[in-house]
């Protein structure tokens, strides 16, 4: 598996990956209407950089990063993940993370930080924990979920290690 | 005083408000070299609700409301707040977040969640927390502060009784 830049010629598989995810409604703070033409210009914006996961010539995983603030909080950085329907449970979004950790070092991040971490999306929780990220914040309610109704939303950080701006 | 909704004509005293906070660099995270007309179309963007406090005919203050998240987050509202230089220990701060929560409840919002409150400003903490805001997250060294170096940030939250959508 090759993880790369997102190239224009990559949009339609990545809106293959990330409608039905926004369209279900259960991880990501995302209108579920939202149009393709919308949903690709949010995932393909010029203000993010944009990476996909390449398997066999499949793009099986994609995810965002850009500065989770401007002004004096431009120096973390937050990130999106998403796994292709199917393709989950082969390490996809594990090696994505390990790939963004990696890139926001090398762009000069200090830290990385998720924003809006679905409490029931536990096995992404598990996952980010066993990649060093912490629980530094929750929302009570802060997400009406489309099976469980309102559950909390967490907030999750990591200070990174190594190259510093 | 009156708290009322921004009408076009006062643009002009509201960039008079915001653009020195934003210039000075403490407090948002917005950068500091943002135009005037960028500051405007930030804080007058269609996606806000943008207030201002009028005190014999001056804008003293001005505030933004607006969905802190889209789909399954849209029922927390986010909010800031901005007191001109000098009229600052009049309350005015502490008046502009009461007619939010007031009006926050009214368009059904069940929340109200400030997202990146620095450490520093101690003044802020203070009131937001007499008001009933909680901390409910701790972002460390999220923020570059210009004088302080980089200083935690902190989540707040506030759960919002009565009426509900």
């Amino acid at each position: 598996m090759q993880i790369r830049k997102a190239e224009p010629r990559d949009a339609a598989a990545i809106a293959e990956i990330i409608l039905p995810t926004f369209r279900e409604g259960s991880t990501y703070t995302v209108d579920p209407d939202i149009s393709e033409a919308d949903a690709r210009a949010y995932w393909l914006s010029p203000d993010k950089e944009t990476f996909v996961a390449e398997d066999a010539g499949v793009i099986v995983g994609t995810y965002i990063m850009r500065p989770n603030q401007a002004g004096g909080g431009r120096h973390v950085c937050n990130c999106g993940y998403m796994t292709r329907a199917g393709a989950t449970g082969r390490g996809i979004a594990r090696a994505m993370c390990l790939h963004s950790l990696d890139h926001a070092r090398s762009r000069g991040y200090r830290a990385m930080q998720f924003n809006f971490v679905v409490a029931t999306n536990e096995r992404a929780l598990r996952l980010w924990q066993s990649l060093g990220f912490e629980i530094v914040g929750r929302l009570p309610g802060a997400f009406r979920h489309p099976v469980h109704g309102y559950v909390d939303a967490l907030v999750m950080y990591q200070t990174l290690k190594g190259k510093s701006p």
